[in-house]
């Protein structure tokens, strides 16, 4: 493999918006560094459809962006990250990383009684992922997957607090807190807009305080470790700089748009692209 | 434009298995003909896509269709009849029928002092297109359309009564209430799946009955008059076979698709297909 460069941007891409909000948590970590996104909008969601389907699509996307010369990949989506992290990986010249094992070792870590509960797509629960990566760091933490299909959807709305958002979470929570969990993990880079509702929820639910791992915080510090062992950090002086690509532009992108990524997003350099 | 055989089956396609609503409709009401489905549910959903994707993708749905050989295509997408139907009819050499006009229509028909309701997805909010052929049908007709982006995925994840979809119908019924609207279309496929629901909303917050139309019902009465004037109705004596296309085949397909068709479609003739 030949060494990228340094000054190389890193790419991210997700099946939609969602993976903005790991954008923004590698863009506070790593500030100094330079950033290309791709997400596929006009194939979004990628959580209901088949592996297969899956795989071809976060091939067209890293196609993509090896294109724009990256130095690393980070494949914001649990769903890719469940499916096709191993088959990148292994086709690519460069290092790929996904939010499934930082999510799921930050998870284990979070847990003190090793029952961890994970909400994310009904594609990443089928993948088995989250069980494979937590059995990996230990072998005696317990998994509790739950699929939360209607998370999504509720995000993308901007329905983040109210009865809806609440009594669907409350759902979806309800078996996790049967199984007694002590960490839970949000799988999916749709919900840490939900977080507060889902912090409440769960809380209320177990009759005590579980703590909530947001797999994004966890992917930025690992890839932090990765860009140093690998020495493909940038320099430290520099002011990153951000290009997004979309396939569709979809209604409301801006609002959604902002939603994700925190900031208004108006100025942002957004170019619409076919795969 | 050569006649089409009459012994060829109609072609039905939509975005995913919403369609199948508008199936199920046309099936009922032409037993004898032969009808081919087509679902995209690699790409689904339409309705949150730029207007010049969906038309991109019907043109794909289409074409794959006509190799079917098919007498007639009925676009069961409210999207897509929003947007591609006209290029589609232009650009094809058989009749083709959409869902938004004969639902309009009878929308027109239902309503009493014409404050005609429209719930929808956001792409068909931004067509227009219900106001514009409520308008071709009636000068005096006021239509007020709301888009529901989250009951597709209600509809989808099976949760069709209980509390977070009455809330989430009621939400989006209060602006439409507030109009006074004396009649409501269900202007997507998936949303007959919420009729109950939606008829008990609309008439609590109204304060009193509301007629609920559902374009499937109204697209297949045209369908059937359509066939008689062109001279393109099957033998009536025959049992009308079915086969079903995906573009993927979706988790959890057969528990979906049996909830729209209303029967078990475990001894369906599906195939998975690429476009």
């Amino acid at each position: 493999m030949p060494q990228p460069r340094n000054d190389a941007p890193i790419g991210v891409f997700d099946s939609g918006l969602g993976g903005l909000t790991v954008l923004r948590a590698v863009a506070a970590k790593l500030p100094h560094e330079d950033l290309v996104y791709l997400g596929d909008s006009a194939r979004v969601p990628y959580g209901t459809r088949s592996a297969q389907t899956v795989v071809n699509y976060a091939r067209a996307c890293a196609r993509k962006l090896r294109e724009q010369q990256i130095k690393l990949l980070v494949v914001a989506c649990n769903t890719v990250s469940a499916v096709a992290l191993d088959i990148l990986s292994a086709e690519l010249d460069f290092p790929v990383l996904g939010v499934i094992a930082p999510g799921a070792r930050a998870g284990v870590r979070a847990s003190r009684n090793g029952r961890l509960g994970v909400l994310c797509t009904p594609g990443t629960v089928l993948s088995g992922a989250y069980p494979r990566e937590a059995a990996a760091v230990s072998a005696e933490v317990k998994v509790f997957v739950e699929a939360a299909p209607l998370l999504v959807p509720l995000v993308e709305e901007g329905w983040l607090d109210g009865d809806v958002p609440r009594l669907a979470v409350r759902k979806y929570l309800g078996a996790l807190v049967e199984h007694d969990i002590d960490a839970l993990v949000l799988g999916c880079t749709h919900y840490p807009l939900l977080a507060a509702v889902i912090e409440r929820e769960v809380a209320d639910l177990h009759g005590s305080h579980v703590p909530v791992v947001d797999s994004a915080h966890a992917l930025a510090s690992e890839l932090a470790e990765v860009l140093e062992k690998r020495q493909l950090s940038g320099s430290p002086g520099k002011v990153g700089k951000l290009r997004i690509f979309v396939t569709d532009m979809p209604n409301k992108f801006t609002e959604v748009a902002s939603r994700f990524l925190g900031q208004d997003v108006a100025s942002l350099d957004v170019t619409a692209i076919d795969l």
